[in-house]
């Protein structure tokens, strides 16, 4: 709770009504990657019921879908301006040049991650199954496309 | 994605039915930093707010407080059996031997952190302040008694 509240207090009056302030730029990567890493946790489960490894859970595509469509929201504003080093990372230096194309990725994974969530509260395993594999299509093309394979500083 | 699917693969068909699987001692104690990296940064808004730093925002009250309330549920079977080293960690090794007590305290936050969404949820800044001050307490004292100063491997 210290840690909260020194954070809190460093947070300046104007900046506090934003969800996301910009902060330290390691403090920035790695914030996006925790969010990231409790989404592919998320993920896991899914990915076993939707390739047949594990039977269909209609509780656990729900939790694991919701869990994902709040998460999806969280990164994007983590990766602002001057947020392109500073710690480890494996995020593409194209993500600051090609910030359009950044930006539809993020947008479509994160209706794909709507629909799949509306997917899974209708209990239906079929179309679990269909939407889970249209946002893994997301994920792998932005993936592809602006996550490098090892870490660089 | 890639690794996404690949987490998937390796979750047995009887382990992916539980939210979260046991998985290796390093990617449970990240998991749980992750979990605790993204409540603290939903945490400085509201403390900024709680402290009169910034002015009461109902709607980033509760957007973060909901946020909160969702993760708190997350990190706890992650300090399971075995989880206690393998990566750098704040975590005591009491935790692992008061049990019943970080239990207890795990239940505590999240209770508090119930009860501050409800809170957020009538847009009353007094109620807003006072369950923010509970939720932080239930924060400090498990930091307290189960968080080391210091990283440890």
């Amino acid at each position: 709770m210290k840690r909260i509240m020194i954070a809190a207090a460093a947070l300046s009056a104007a900046t506090a009504g934003l969800a996301l302030a910009q902060q330290k730029p390691e403090a920035e990567i790695r914030y996006r990657q925790s969010v990231m890493n409790v989404i592919g946790r998320a993920m896991g489960p899914m990915g076993a019921m939707a390739q047949g490894k594990a039977p269909f859970n209609a509780a656990v595509a729900q939790k694991n879908s919701a869990l994902v469509e709040t998460m999806l929201a969280l990164p994007w504003d983590s990766f602002g301006p001057g947020t392109d080093k500073g710690a480890p990372t494996k995020a593409d230096l194209k993500i600051w040049k090609e910030t359009a194309k950044f930006r539809q990725g993020s947008e479509a994974t994160q209706k794909a991650a709507a629909s799949l969530a509306a997917a899974a509260k209708t209990g239906d395993e079929g179309k679990f199954k269909a939407a889970f594999g249209e946002l893994g299509k997301t994920c792998k093309s932005c993936h592809e496309d602006f996550q490098l394979k090892q870490f660089r500083n």
